[in-house]
């Protein structure tokens, strides 16, 4: 297996964020094979089409679109708002789409992670950005659904990783099965390529 | 009928919006029954849900809300970004819905159109957004259901209203059906506040 | 408040459903107010729009659509299959929409309780519905959303209603919400009505 | 390339459906890579799961189930009924989902195509259905989106295939695009368990 590059967005802007904490640990248990970071999206001016217009647009702009732009696969980790993904996560998802036709999301290996301390995990967030997600072509994860539900401060230690427990150990499944999902869509998408260079060498 | 207050939002910041357009159209459509305003979005800082704790949290958010606050109902005129809610008109519903508990939204009746140049109508934005209302409890209109599609510039007149045709005909049997969906939500509840009012007074 | 008919339909065949027992219960609660029953969906042939054109159609389309076409109102019960709505259920939904333009769902307020054994309590069943019930032009109660999590077969007594605790709590709540939410759009829809009568009148 | 054998779910069981046509369109366009053939849903009783405590339960059951089990991937075509899932397809995939640890559905690739006379063309139905495919962990084609609108009978030559024109190109692309999907998915798999087995030898 290579070492693919991961951009990990989360969903809250809050300093205790439980699903930066997640983001976190998924990030430390899938770091002999994922080479994630997360990509900041709280300095990001709200989307205005007429920014498209404008060259280069707001700095802020670019430098996120570069970060997509230089990974392999983007892992989502957010919370629930409203029923709904937070206006802060979607606006960094408009933001990487634009200007029209190039979308920095493109054919990028995906997977959602929801969390909450309520009973749901996020269910409803998670299943809109999965419908977003089809429109910007990313190759879905579908199993291990991660609605993560309950969970509360008290789940991770002081440097903010989960601690042991039925929760770690799902998340630890998780960050296998999406480091797996990443490698097959990728080589896989290597091979076919290599396929047709090779048929139409001869 | 009463003469009821109504907030307009509208989900896109560019400056020649056709939703802002229809927005407007409506307003007119709708002026013997609905005193109708656009409360603008634009400016609003990306939610930080550790703005709750401070007091009183960036001062857009108070003129926000209090314009939110002082109405009727709420008509949402939005386009679809990449299959869902715009991450600009979502981060206006997140910031209205908070400090929790004291949602602005609460038990106002709403109405959605949805509306783009593309065939689809905004489908995907509109119920992503109808699923946001449930928790919000605001009482939705349901029909006509306004996926309006085709909708190109030059549907408008100079003045930014729409021109004679069959999409201003739907639009002013929606602004109608609006109205009256307020008027019924509105005057019912008042009723039976009424009514409850009555029974405890004997 | 006058005592309105309800038709509970419910999203399972099974014998031991739990969302039967749910429907039996909330029937119950509100017998003061709502004249509740069941209406079957088990014996209802798959739809097929070739029936719509055949005068009258299956037997059971017609037992089904009369039964409906009754009541003032609609309660479902459903568990979430596969993240979604029942195909049983769908199917009666399907049924009584047609034939085109005779749907006998129009206008009659409505409620959703999903409830499962697991934690997410049906949310993917309970929206997918609430999406359905706008094409049906069905007033949709907002407020108390109802996914109920971890109904499990104790929480119920020998005869098959809620015990005592929490979830009997809930769900009493609930019942007092529909009714009003049905008196609420049936007696406003009346008084509107009368207005314009004696509006035409003068 | 190996020819891979997928199954059709047609969700209409009308004679003339514009769905089926579609569905035989795709497998004649896709026949020099994948070996298509529609699976018949109409005689499945309707779905409860009392029948999973029995062995074997209908023979309808046993009859589909074993037809799905035996293909490498899954193709919907589907309209949309009220804005959702036919019940009929649903059902279907109840079905097949079931008894619980059994799905036929599980890992088989698949894509959706929603077509109706309509605007829309199904985005609905579409959604809905890719949200319950999730569940069933069958990897999604996210690109090309096919919602269908404006499919009328006249888009059909008399042996009811697509005539000339840009629905029909499309629909070629797509077919494409779908083999392609199928032969990513399951190519890739099967590398990555010889892999496996290769490094288990060591």
């Amino acid at each position: 297996m290579s070492h693919h590059k991961i951009a990990i967005v989360v969903g809250s802007l809050r300093k205790d964020s439980i699903n930066r904490k997640i983001a976190r640990s998924i990030a430390t248990f899938a770091a002999d094979r994922l080479d994630s970071r997360i990509v900041e999206i709280g300095d990001l001016p709200l989307y205005n089409q007429d920014y498209d217009a404008e060259a280069p647009g707001p700095p802020e702009y670019a430098r996120f679109r570069d970060a997509i732009r230089a990974v392999d696969g983007v892992l989502f980790c957010t919370p629930e708002y409203n029923r709904g993904i937070p206006g802060v996560l979607k606006n960094a998802i408009d933001v990487g789409s634009r200007p029209y036709g190039a979308s920095v999301w493109d054919k990028k290996p995906a997977a959602i992670v929801s969390a909450s301390p309520g009973a749901i995990g996020g269910f409803g967030a998670n299943h809109q950005l999965r419908q977003v997600c089809v429109f910007l072509n990313m190759p879905m994860m579908q199993q291990p659904e991660a609605y993560l539900g309950g969970v509360t401060p008290d789940k991770f230690d002081a440097d903010g990783c989960l601690q042991e427990g039925p929760l770690r150990q799902f998340v630890v499944g998780f960050a296998a099965a999406f480091s797996e999902w990443v490698e097959l869509i990728i080589r896989s998408r290597k091979m076919i390529a290599e396929d047709a260079a090779h048929s139409a060498a001869k």
